[in-house]
């Protein structure tokens, strides 16, 4: 049989996956590997992964709702965010207020959010929401406290095993890869 | 004796490496290692691989047809695919009825073509085509389906292995190896 | 109970770190994994990591003096140091000399400081201070003399061991664990 | 003791290294990871590693000549080269006809010569130097050829290890380890 996200988790862990509606995701060292790149002319980049933006589109095709969450101020991330029609808070000091807003835009709760991050600053999110991920090479105090930690790293498909348990968690994978996926 | 590709595959691949005429290539995943680098300016690059470079170079060498097919737009696929004489196809929404067109231009079938991919967009070129490849860390589930899977990861030589398994299989390396190589 | 900085080291190691209150960083190789990008048009740039800077945000934020000390001139680095409210030594040819200076700015012993680098450049100084440490992928010759290898490779979260072991040695974890991180 | 060069090579590759006047390296693949970063303006760059630049700087203090020959034209390449007062070849075609040029301005033999490369390109150069050497990722063809290949890849210290070994066989370790390094 084909690979199914499912057996990378436990039973709870689908459960919780099954009542999600919103996917909330840290930027650097979640969806990148960290890297902030400088150059001399006081620009700065940084590299989204190919396989993680299909993970996303996918979940935006399915009608979950999906957000950027980063400290940083970043037209990188508005870019990437606008490219896959995800939704972008930049420059968010306080990230459990911004997500407080965003459940109530949406109307739901926080046992519908899954909120993925990789250090301090996303400490508190990842303690109220019903599904709190991280990438297998977070911060160690970000490590105990999620209830899941992906095999891949930050920036190189963390972000895609997560998306891909949420639809599978959401009957979705018959239609993907039974009907001509795009 | 020298490294030989042939110790990598089955007689099955080697026959079907042996009837290929044109090769085609994903672009991100598969010739990268999935980085999209996206900088504050709305710049976008990539990063190509030189040994995968110098592998295509050498199947059009040999004549072979050589093809990069990408869902994205991207002048950085343009610019490599030029430096290295490869038809490119950007920007392509359905890459199986891309390659369809590919193969009355060349007059060949499907058999005749090999294809590397690594994620959902390849899904169909890869079950249609009389070689499918995928780099070591493509998704499961192309995993699954493909012929063959290179020992090293997209954009770390995946794509060399391919070309280079493609020379063999048309006697091509002892005019590489024996002949003064370029 | 929650990872610790101190399960990694030795009580010698620890009260070492006790004592520290400036804290001293070569760039490339050890903030940087030694990658200098160079482009065709005489431009030059690097990249640090997001959980290095988080990590010298909240020694900055718990009082300690932190410097950046290279031998290479870049802006890149001034503004990583501007960002994070750090001390930046640039072009530095004599580091030695360059923290005698620091130590008599902020009336301080070489006891008193931690110093981290990679390679011959950093020599001197990792011979002299009080916390001598290392990148877990330093020149061998460095890897010799430190009183601290990091699990973790430069540019990759070495300098983010460094920063939560001063942390926890000053008693400072709780602060960042029980209150709510920002 | 403190580490040694010599501890990875045999007696025979000592020697060779012992008779070397001129190093010479290939650039993509060898001083790099082999990625060639293409952006959608036409530009390219590439990344050098520090502890590579270190070992070629303590090679011109030292009396060596330094070579960097490349297939590609770089403007990279060349500004790199003038950092650290190296020979630059760009463009070179023909590399053998490139080395014989720069033994004969030099006035020494092939077995003088340390060549450096990981791909068919450098081929010939490799079968006729003193000192054929390999980063451990070269293509399987070129680590069947050459004298030795170093622990590290391409761009992430290959380099570095060639220019300690011949750093030791002209004895001046115990200068640059002994004396205050710079």
């Amino acid at each position: 049989m084909s690979y199914s996200p499912f057996s990378l988790v436990s039973a709870e862990i689908r459960q919780r996956a099954a009542n999600i509606r919103l996917a909330c995701f840290d930027v650097d060292g979640t969806l990148t590997d960290g890297r902030l790149y400088y150059d001399d002319n006081g620009g700065e980049f940084k590299a989204f992964h190919v396989r993680d933006g299909q993970g996303l589109a996918l979940l935006r095709r399915f009608g979950f709702a999906v957000a950027l969450i980063t400290a940083r101020t970043s037209l990188a991330v508005e870019k990437r965010a606008a490219d896959l029609d995800l939704i972008a808070r930049t420059g968010v000091q306080d990230k459990l207020s911004c997500l407080r807003r965003l459940c109530e835009q949406h109307d739901i709760t926080f046992g519908q959010v899954a909120f993925m991050g990789d250090d301090l600053p996303d400490f508190e999110c990842l303690q109220n929401v019903g599904l709190a991920i991280a990438p297998a090479d977070a911060h160690p105090w970000i490590g105990d406290i999620v209830h899941w930690k992906t095999r891949a790293r930050g920036g190189e498909g963390a972000v895609r095993e997560a998306c891909d348990l949420l639809l599978e968690a959401h009957d979705h994978l018959d239609t993907i890869l039974g009907v001509s996926p795009q």
